[in-house]
């Protein structure tokens, strides 16, 4: 089986879970944390050397305060549980905003925790355009866009897969995202299974790979 | 019923086509010129504002020659087939490379053609780290990234239509690209019907726009 060496993780779906539940929208987000932990461990299992975790972006922000609150702290805590784990771990988003959680700023460099080896990045008051934003202090002359944004340190993903039914990328990394394969699983993030990790794995398998040739 | 400002067109799957048909694989790019056509019409018909085909990028000029000659002739084709319509017409990639066909110079500042109306943009020699890397000429201060790229007169794009049974953007305009919904076809563009066009746009509706809020 050819294992996808990054894949890209959009748990969507929070907020609509907690609504079918009855709950207020911002209690969707805790929900969401203990997923976050059983698909890293899968990831590891099967020899993916790289994961990247949707957290949070500055558009998010903009929501009422209870959900901003929610979601920040379920991304902390998130954080906190994977550098329990063997990981090299990478928190990435635009730190010089009050919207960064100052918990996290002791991650935003590369980190080994326990005995290394599987790459997660976490975004965390991510935006697309703070991303390319950086492509104007570039002094270089090369068109390798990839080394010159503020994720430089995180690779081309192979495989996103998106949790919540919609079919967009919503601003995930749009330059490691170039040819992704973008598997969508209907149920929401906090209703994670880990069928719905071996369905995307053999979904990916069958994907003929051309990077644009 | 909602009906996208933009659609992105990515026609894929003329090869795959001309081999199940046992021609060889260069002979599928010639029949995907009159559903080029046809789309525009449907598209004129329903009141989208915008359309944009995928052409060729640079990465495809790297093929084999005569497969590069039949796609680079059937965009020189579609574009000529265009310019007798009722549309606006620009023709977008890097003109600075020999891969990029002479006979369409003329189309690579938008001209109004007929009545005008519908605008419709056509990548030929299209390269997202070419759209992207005009970033850094940019004395801008804004991060206002959609201004200050090569590709700055297409807009954002709402829906993605790819034939073909592939689920990846491929290099397609990332930054307009970056809320899109993206609909799947699994039939190659050579075998397009109106019907695809139409579920799109049923699938479009339903699905909850935010923007990334």
């Amino acid at each position: 089986m050819r294992v996808p060496n990054h894949i890209g993780i959009i748990p969507d779906g929070n907020r609509r879970w907690a609504e079918n539940k009855g709950f207020g929208r911002e209690k969707g987000y805790v929900a969401g944390i203990d997923p976050g932990l059983v698909l890293f461990k899968l990831c590891q299992s099967v020899g993916v050397k790289e994961v990247t975790y949707y957290g949070f972006t500055v558009d998010n922000t903009k929501r009422p305060t209870e959900q901003r609150e929610a979601f920040t702290e379920a991304c902390i805590n998130a954080v906190r549980i994977l550098a329990n784990e063997d990981a090299e771990l990478l928190v990435i988003g635009n730190t010089k905003s009050p919207m960064f959680p100052e918990e996290l700023l002791p991650y935003t460099t590369r980190r080994v925790f326990g005995k290394g080896g599987i790459r997660v990045n976490f975004l965390v008051n991510y935006s697309w355009k703070w991303d390319l934003d950086e492509l104007k202090k570039s002094t270089s002359k090369s068109n390798n866009i990839a080394n010159q944004i503020q994720s430089n340190d995180i690779s081309r993903v192979d495989l996103i897969i998106r949790w919540g039914g919609r079919r967009r990328l919503s601003g995930f990394l749009p330059v490691q995202s170039i040819y992704s394969d973008f598997y969508v699983i209907d149920e929401y993030w906090p209703d994670f299974k880990p069928q719905h990790f071996y369905d995307a794995l053999n979904w990916y398998n069958e994907q003929d790979i051309t990077l644009g040739g």
